[in-house]
């Protein structure tokens, strides 16, 4: 096994980390990996926000109901970025809404996610720790007006970086022949049945912890968080037509 | 510079592989990878429909009109899964449309996304060649029904992996002070100018391909793509509400 992939299996969000000023040198390694992520149709339409004004950044921990977030030492945040290419096709005298409509928003979308996961592999790869945020979007609206993000922009996720200051334990997953199919998607007969090792391990997993919490189960968390979805956040759709993006329903 | 990061700066799409079966050694490699992924709060919603059947990876080559789609060695969909977790509330007697909400598409759009993304680096670290496949959104309707995907699921992205038969050079990208912003988003004031030395620099790499092909400059190609978009990918987002999300707009 080498180096990347021993890495990638020791993922963990890193929620602690050591408070000193992030590395610059190592900012700028980490934004050339991001320039070099693939992207689709070589478009380039997802950006960047580095949060660094401190009250900002404890705005933006309010949000996501997480005090940790305001202490990260690199705080990125990833955005869909339709802004720029409709900018760019304006200014060459174009009049179409193909920067607006939700292929272009998926696009980005993707853009942004897949820009997100490579920097933070190469910031793993360096031993540094990293979080992801997707409280971001329990106040979409509020963000939006905090970054300034113009039209055709959308945020996407944050992510967390900086050295680690906890060594937490690696959480275990569901087994991959459980969420893999072959050409066709099949379910399995009884879903409970077939998670209850999984179910075992999840609870044994937060025994191991150092506090007296005993957790859920897999499935009795699962069915506690569909139960309990924020009605706020499923309305996200609302924002990205606020900002700008074309809907075309039928 | 870690080995990780000189992959992930050397990233190009390979559309030619070597044609040979894929090891299953490696397959189940990658998988460990995809199952350690970053998950939005631990719920693992995003499945893998990984496309064996010769017959079926043709099928979808015509979906994305490149024929050599067909020949990929290993060619994985990365969907969005909330299907599973429904089943999973359902059979315990929740009554909640919660996994068909929209915050729970984008939370799992993206661990689809981060999962893909994680995969690749994972194959480009064994020095394998990677493709993402993104006009698998051509045909999306067409698609769903070819895999059999139920409601609460949607494509989000291919990626083909196989060892590498040709050896792209690398395709230049707009400076990085393009597309990160410190605190606020902050357009350029002339967008064509600040681009004008990667427009110089994206035609220099085109000339300097194996063909008589010399391509647009990047604001070109910006501005041609924009202005012929597909509007059958633009209403993408019909083909989200066919698989059972609820969109809640007010």
């Amino acid at each position: 096994m080498n180096e990347t992939i021993k890495h990638q299996l020791n993922h963990r969000s890193i929620r602690e980390f050591i408070e000193e000023p992030f590395s610059e040198t190592t900012y700028l390694e980490l934004m050339e990996v991001a320039r070099q992520t693939a992207t689709s149709s070589g478009l380039q339409a997802s950006s960047i926000i580095r949060i660094s004004d401190p009250e900002l950044k404890k705005k933006i921990a309010t949000i996501c109901h997480q005090e940790y977030i305001g202490r990260i030492p690199l705080l990125l945040i990833f955005i869909v970025d339709q802004h720029r290419n409709n900018a760019i096709a304006k200014a060459q005298g174009i009049i179409s809404d193909g920067a607006a409509g939700m292929d272009s928003f998926f696009q980005s979308f993707t853009d942004a996610c897949l820009m997100a996961q490579n920097v933070v592999n190469a910031a793993e790869s360096m031993d540094l720790g990293t979080l992801y945020i997707g409280s971001i979007h329990n106040e979409p609206t509020e963000l939006c007006a905090l970054l300034n993000l113009p039209p055709l922009t959308f945020p996407v996720v944050g992510v967390g970086i900086g050295k680690p200051n906890q060594n937490p334990a690696l959480k275990p997953r569901m087994p991959m022949r459980l969420r893999t199919f072959e050409n066709t998607y099949k379910a399995p007969d009884n879903i409970l049945e077939s998670l209850s090792d999984y179910d075992e391990l999840m609870q044994s997993y937060y025994d191991l912890r150092d506090t007296n919490r005993r957790l859920d189960s897999f499935t009795h968390q699962v069915a506690k968080r569909i139960n309990a979805h924020n009605p706020t956040r499923q309305e996200l759709l609302n924002v990205v037509r606020d900002q700008g993006f074309i809907f075309r329903l039928k």
